[in-house]
């Protein structure tokens, strides 16, 4: 018995919201604060973390507390969400991720809305964005089928760790992406650099999803 | 069958009083250790959140461990509490954190009473606690609605994020920020500042309140 | 049916001789790294809390986990253990504290045995002190009581948080604080400023005491 | 009814190597970041202590989530593992950690394959390997046998202490050990120094079973 489309919408748009409000008020908050290149991204990381763990916890009973239209679409793989369902969901995550840029603006009285000038693009770049999405993915499918309660706790820890472990810092989210190529302040990303950011989180997933459905299988393979 | 009212008075003052004691003074010591304001946040972050989480978690079986007139008001919207428990909850919340103010002088060898001289003012920090008020009020209601056992963490992580994703580091209580204009230190609000927080603090609950009336509305409406 | 005492006191030792370690040691190491004092803090408060918990799930089944004197001495106030009991527990803290000031020493290639110049003296450092000892007895006691499995991550936390709410970073353990007088690292303490901290740290210990057996008596007094 | 030896040691190579890649990576990114050590030094701790955190959480339903070889030794002399499934284990730990720092290089466009210059000898060195190694066959020995649903985050939080109170940062493992002697970065050992690393970590491991044989023995002994 679920609950109907426009509240499991407005939690994800919510959840995305917070989340990137998140993401790129504390990384202009950490910038302003200091000089120190590893303190900022400290600071960023922990508030990023912390948030996650908060709001899977709150949303997840409403929405399943998506916030990410790759995790979106692997539940459609997996017939957990339909065409339509997806469809609203990715839109109401990328409009969520829109209003918290804005948000995060309006609260540090930065210029509403910015283009990013933040350059991140290169082979490694992708691949590290590649191996990101993989883990969060793999966090996700391993974690929801064997300890569901613990997701919410497990994603913000991993975030946490992927933030330093990968040279992107782990954007692992298409939504996200497209959010802050709208913000040219530390959390930024070029919008140039988006189509590749959004590839190679496609490609992460889809290879954690084809794990998972190998280490999973019934039948047993010695 | 609850505890007599001395009890959950007592409770109340007395998580105010520790709370606001770790917010000034892990302040006034990370101030003085060193010189980036960064670190300086973090000093005051990491030790409020994990304080939050202690106290939320031993005092809420005696008086649901509010600290916080905006949670006592939102409580007493709610039918949870009478106007005179109401009433009694802030007066204990309030003396209670004056009383950590003075705690925490004392400690750190500072004048027991001060008045602050930090600004904290414009649309940008108003617009900050009340989203930060509104983001704790969503976790308090959502979270004790769904999930209670996790409340204690919940508040405590996402206080842990809202330090560094608002510009106003997330006062979003008014019995804390009275006790902050009386300390004139890391962590002070100038008296004239004072007024316009407590506001925003309240709209922002207002407006979580219906929020979350609406999300968990009985009539399923599509 | 409780565990033999040789194992019980094994337990004791054994722990306050890692949390010990892990004070003076981490507090070696951060104090080699940086020449900023507040991260040197922070080097020092993450592993202590870290390890507190650890600790205290791992020997609570055994001992109890109380690798502190003035807990053993509660315990013994409210008729849980006998006065041997508590002199070998008492002993055993001592000795296990001593022991890790040694390792540490050891690990870090430091003359083994040291005297500390590290002057902590004055009323704000005795208060400190005695609010330390306080909230930590509070932490146990309140608890205890209400959440015994989640006794061991409130005492990390509630340690995370004093290091930098108290002006004394929190000892709150005469078996801690005689082993620190040993070193003359980061987190040393001057032998002529052990008594005052011994005295203050079992005052706040018998207040929170009181509180504890006022606020859980059966009569309700309204 | 255990799952297939070929999808433990997938889980088993997959767990060591996202470890290895976020030690690795988080070094590289960290030391990038900062001139301060005991930042840089943070910025590798934190990450290391929350991906142990996920990666138990997540693997050990599948092969134990040993991703090293003492802990996989212990469990052969525990009989828990035959001889040749504890062979096939070590294997695929040394495999998938040697992979790691390749992922990371990759990531951070580094150099593929590379020998560490970094020094770490000398017996306070070594003894701090036997005492990490100690204390986390402690953790896991006692931890699985009182409380086994605490151990992802107990080894999380263990390694986060360790990483400070021991002089050498706490390899604890020989595989990460042979995979860290192939990245020149921050986290990198010279290869001369590993065969003496390993040798300490066998006999801290033996030390925590034989105290744990001792302390869980049936027969009581006053």
């Amino acid at each position: 018995m679920r609950l109907s489309l426009s509240r499991r919408l407005t939690a994800e748009a919510l959840g995305t919201m917070l989340l990137v409000a998140t993401v790129v008020g504390s990384g202009i908050m950490a910038d302003r604060l200091t000089p120190d290149d590893a303190l900022a991204l400290l600071g960023n990381t922990i508030p990023t973390g912390a948030i996650l763990a908060v709001l899977i916890t709150l949303l997840a009973p409403i929405s399943g507390a998506h916030f990410n239209p790759v995790v979106s679409m692997v539940a459609a793989l997996r017939k957990e969400l339909s065409v339509f369902e997806v469809a609203s969901y990715v839109a109401a995550q990328i409009a969520g991720g829109i209003a918290g840029t804005l948000l995060a603006h309006a609260m540090f009285a930065e210029v509403l809305v910015q283009v990013s000038t933040h350059a991140r693009s290169g082979m490694p770049q992708l691949f590290s964005e590649f191996v990101a999405t993989f883990g969060l993915l793999l966090v996700i499918l391993f974690g929801v089928r064997q300890q569901p309660a613990q997701v919410p706790w497990l994603v913000g820890l991993y975030i946490t760790a992927a933030y330093w472990f990968t040279a992107s810092t782990s954007f692992a989210n298409p939504a996200v992406t497209i959010a802050r190529s709208l913000t040219d302040t530390f959390s930024g990303i070029a919008q140039n650099d988006v189509p590749g950011f959004i590839a190679a989180q496609i490609a992460g997933a889809l290879v954690a999803l084809a794990l998972s459905v190998w280490m999973f299988a019934k039948k047993e393979h010695a």
